[in-house]
């Protein structure tokens, strides 16, 4: 997608052809600025302080990881530590162990000095290949959203949570791709921006990068959703998944399942945007999904611009609050009307899902 | 309720007998201040700026406003002058009307000279009404913690949202109340407090006046509710209320009727503290409340202690990000496990009210 009318995707090789160029996303929307990432140690502190977030771009940058941990020591036992260590990084999302179980499948069978070459080439397809999985995801998605044109006419008005945008992603995004793809045909669509506490990231990156679009939206607190469906403001739930199980059930940002308990409350659809790689056929009950709790501080303090313009973190909270910081939640499958992938749409079950993707279900 | 050990009210007259000192709210939890009152424009800027909050404590210092009015002048013409600019404050609470009409009908029977003298006098009993209410509101409503509690032990875990403790009220507060008294009493109890954007009353005032009192608490985002409640570790919720309709349904903080949702699909009590003065027996559609649509930098912006110590905003959004905010949503009384109120705790129905109030309903 576009930054000020230029073309980016989130992560890059660096013109030096080697070192990985991502976008710094712990700065947006306040700077646009590209890190470069030199060592596996580089892309592992990205991953966990979230300069790279969303559960495709994480597994991009995981597998440029490999690449880099390649290009320094390609041994087996390397390349091991170097997939221990990046899959530490974050536990909830699935996308990560999928993209190293990639890389590796590609790495292991070959001689120690093949493997560094393979690994640019492989995380190189894996990019190529997110960007087509997202533009088909917007391609199925944006049936939804001509269906919910309502008769009087007025712009489709659609709820997202967090980020599940091209910055999510390597381009398109999962739940944005869409709404672009809508918008970019002549539908009228209006998106609802949650702002996505505790880290922003509709508030600092949904926003930005629908505006950098040029797409119409309103930025909301999390809490406003269920008023605005209540109210009939809503026409479609449209969010992400960092990990949908074999029966449908759809792990996200935390405060998704109040969004799709409000749905159904309302009588509003509610699906998640979920390429394959966000689903994981070897679990069946979303109990068994590892919920990250992330630091306190990220409750206890916001990060912002300040009038002087620096970027500083504020307290909101008593210094010595205890905090609970569950990063996603579960909502189960009878909550959502359905899944958009790659192949297409479908309900959110073992069926639906074995339906569209036989080879992979069990 | 204590603050560092010393009793205290959020609202009191100075010991100059005439100003009005209130406690700075929009300077917790970094610093403890009182803000002295001395006109009719202080009082309404008080509440208009959020220095003073919460629909009992509102209802309080328009009550308040109306003496310093009626020492400056008090005419007819003035009062009603008075009164006006103190209802167009802040729309969605009832309180704020009722005392406004409390004051109106002692004063208005009275000749001028007689007025400022009634009107203190009037003021300070409907304050010290006001701490009768919520101490038995915190006497039926410790009941329902006792029940709560597991046959396993462990402490009864409440939820709620907002602040509608003793900062929200003269003393004791509403929802905050019966923790209180069950926590003075040797019952252990637990609170979930939601931090709730945009003004993060939670994080900054709840969490603090727990830890004043020594309560045991843990703050969370307004997202996690869902998560908590899907996970078993909430027994109870329990929310204030800025309005309550005839049939028994609830106005309230942004973000409340979601936690209503979360807390019906998972067979979690919902409660909501409601003093008489919130309950509006003219009101029977919910759909006619006025909903308060608040500035957008409250959203784009979050206001916090900075490193330095000063007390600033910082920006979490686009500048120039469209925003909607409103403050207050509405959660039908079918969401409602019932009504706790200075006579008891009842169903949240117009019949249930009608056994309460057999006085007040229609």
């Amino acid at each position: 997608m576009k930054v000020a009318g230029k073309a980016f995707r989130t992560i890059r090789l660096a013109d030096d052809g080697w070192a990985v160029e991502v976008i710094d996303q712990s700065r947006l929307p306040h700077a646009f600025e590209l890190q470069r990432l030199e060592t596996l140690e580089d892309a592992v502190r990205a991953i966990q302080t979230m300069v790279v977030r969303g559960a495709p771009l994480v597994g991009m940058t995981a597998a440029y990881g490999m690449c880099l941990a390649a290009r320094a020591c390609a041994s087996a036992r390397a390349l091991t530590a170097a997939r221990e260590r990046l899959l530490r990084t974050r536990p909830t999302a699935v996308n990560l162990r999928w993209a190293l179980d990639q890389m590796v499948s590609v790495l292991e069978p070959l001689p120690d000095d093949a493997r560094a070459g393979a690994a640019y080439r492989r995380a190189a397809a894996l990019c190529d290949e997110d960007v087509s999985i997202c533009s088909a995801i917007g391609d199925h998605g944006r049936i939804l959203i001509e269906r919910g044109a309502r008769p009087g006419g007025g712009p489709v008005r659609v709820l997202t949570h967090c980020n599940a945008g091209w910055l999510a992603a390597v381009d398109w995004g999962t739940a944005l791709a869409p709404i672009y793809k809508a918008h970019d045909a002549g539908i009228a669509v209006h998106v609802w921006v949650d702002e996505t506490r505790p880290r922003n990231q509709g508030a600092a990156l949904t926003a930005w990068e629908l505006a950098q679009h040029g797409v119409p939206h309103t930025l909301v607190v999390d809490s406003a959703s269920g008023h605005l469906m209540q109210r009939g403001l809503v026409d479609l739930c449209l969010v992400g998944a960092d990990r949908v199980t074999a029966a449908g059930d759809v792990c996200n940002k935390i405060g998704t399942y109040l969004k799709a308990l409000a749905a159904r409350e309302c009588g509003i659809p509610f699906y998640a945007a979920a390429p394959s790689p966000s689903i994981d056929f070897t679990m069946d009950d979303w109990r068994d999904i590892p919920i990250e709790e992330r630091h306190g501080d990220e409750v206890r303090r916001v990060a912002g611009r300040a009038d002087d313009g620096r970027v500083i973190a504020v307290l909101v909270a008593p210094p010595d609050s205890p905090v609970a910081n569950p990063a996603f939640d579960v909502t189960p499958a009878r909550l959502v009307t359905g899944l958009v992938t790659e192949r297409g749409t479908t309900d959110a079950s073992a069926a639906g899902l074995g339906r569209l993707y036989p080879d992979r279900s069990r």
